[in-house]
């Protein structure tokens, strides 16, 4: 049996914010006690807010290839202009779309940039949310603030929305990973009839942010961090790294 | 919040069984019920073996072309030859993996076409499924026997495993829905601050199938149903076809 439930009652998240204590906060307030093993999955907004990775696009000055993207695809060139600066490369663009591969390494829409629910603090100004600098070490902090005052071993997964490109609509994936393996490697099993099995390796990971996903909506400020409870996985230190497919080994690239 | 279980105790999967039957059975003997607007998420590989979608590889006659392309992957060439028959257009390939748009629309490795876990019935024959011929009528028919059996309204998903082009790692995807909208749109939903959301739709049928797929694990003749209970989405009649997107509109094939 599998459990995913919410954590009601966190704050708005603001720049400096420790998510480990206001999580715990809003477990004790709420009645909910993390327990070992429960898979805390958090929307990588209010990982970017409370990092401080807002970015006013008033203050971006937009390069050349910036400004003729921007015209290409009828985008703020501010906002093509902080895309470009996150990603190492274009892949594809049409329309409102632009697919780059991150510097992190995913291959994403709009670099992740998001300009949904980041509270317009500063009047005149615009802001946007960059992707965390290093989602799996802010994953592995918040594990461990976790841990320090909950008293329990949890994994955690930074998740963030993709779509994909054969199919239609997105769905959560993890863009951070602590505690957990993020691949369950099958390999060399066989089934009841001694055949190797076809897909040999799930992503346990982004099916579990997937599932997370389904309670966090789209409004993620209101449901930001969800439990999951009962899904199986191999503890491990984890690393989002290996849930990324090398440029080399990819067929569509 | 969302539970999600598998239906224990259904019995090895035959050429025309009645998966409605057998569910209602397995669930009365084991004290679960179904309740209206549970998600009855059903492993293709069942679906298939009841509908009879099982061929015998030494009853194949590989093409010249199947040769051809079995040479350059090591792959046995009536597989091959099987996969050609099964899709519209070979997209890619490299050593031991095709990935194809299959007949259905998907885009997949194998054509879907899987060998594990067919009961090798027949001496000196080497069984493997073919995807339904029509998921989405396998779900539509899987949910009016449940309706029938079990007196309540549930939604019922198809699933296989597919991968991505650009992530480790397979994930369960719906390849026949019945019951529920397979997108949820979000289409003109502002958030709390008045900005327009960057990901205005979510697949949430695949979502589910991801969160269901958690259980079912990869030999998944022994929980090849499970139910996901609890997870919002928006019913209707549905179709898989929803989460197919149009090569048109396709940036990678």
């Amino acid at each position: 049996m599998i459990e995913i439930f919410a954590i009601p009652g966190l704050p708005e998240i603001r720049a400096g914010a420790d998510l480990a204590a206001l999580i715990a906060d809003a477990c004790a307030r709420s009645d909910v006690s993390l327990r070992a093993g429960d898979v805390v999955a958090v929307a990588q907004k209010i990982v970017s807010k409370a990092e401080g990775r807002v970015v006013a696009l008033e203050d971006v000055a937009p390069s050349a290839e910036a400004l003729r993207l921007a015209e290409q695809t009828g985008k703020d060139a501010r906002l093509v202009e902080l895309m470009l600066r996150e990603s190492s490369r274009v892949l594809r663009w049409r329309e409102a779309t632009i697919i780059v591969e991150h510097r992190l390494g995913f291959v994403c829409a709009n670099a992740g940039i998001d300009r949904s629910n980041v509270p317009q603090e500063v009047p005149g100004k615009t802001l946007v949310t960059l992707l965390p600098a290093d989602p799996d070490r802010s994953a592995r902090h918040l594990r461990d603030g976790l841990r320090r005052r909950v008293g329990v071993e949890t994994a955690v997964l930074i998740l963030d929305s993709h779509g994909r490109p054969f199919r239609e609509g997105a769905v959560g994936v993890a863009i951070g990973v602590a505690g957990l393996h993020p691949l369950t490697r099958m390999a060399g099993w066989v089934d009841r009839y001694g055949y190797a099995l076809r897909s040999t390796v799930m992503a346990t990971a982004d099916e579990i942010a997937a599932a997370a996903s389904l309670l966090m909506g789209q409004t993620s400020e209101s449901r930001p961090v969800v439990v999951v409870r009962g899904a199986p996985y191999q503890p491990s230190e984890g690393s989002v790294g290996e849930l990324i497919r090398e440029r080399s080994k990819d067929l569509f690239r």
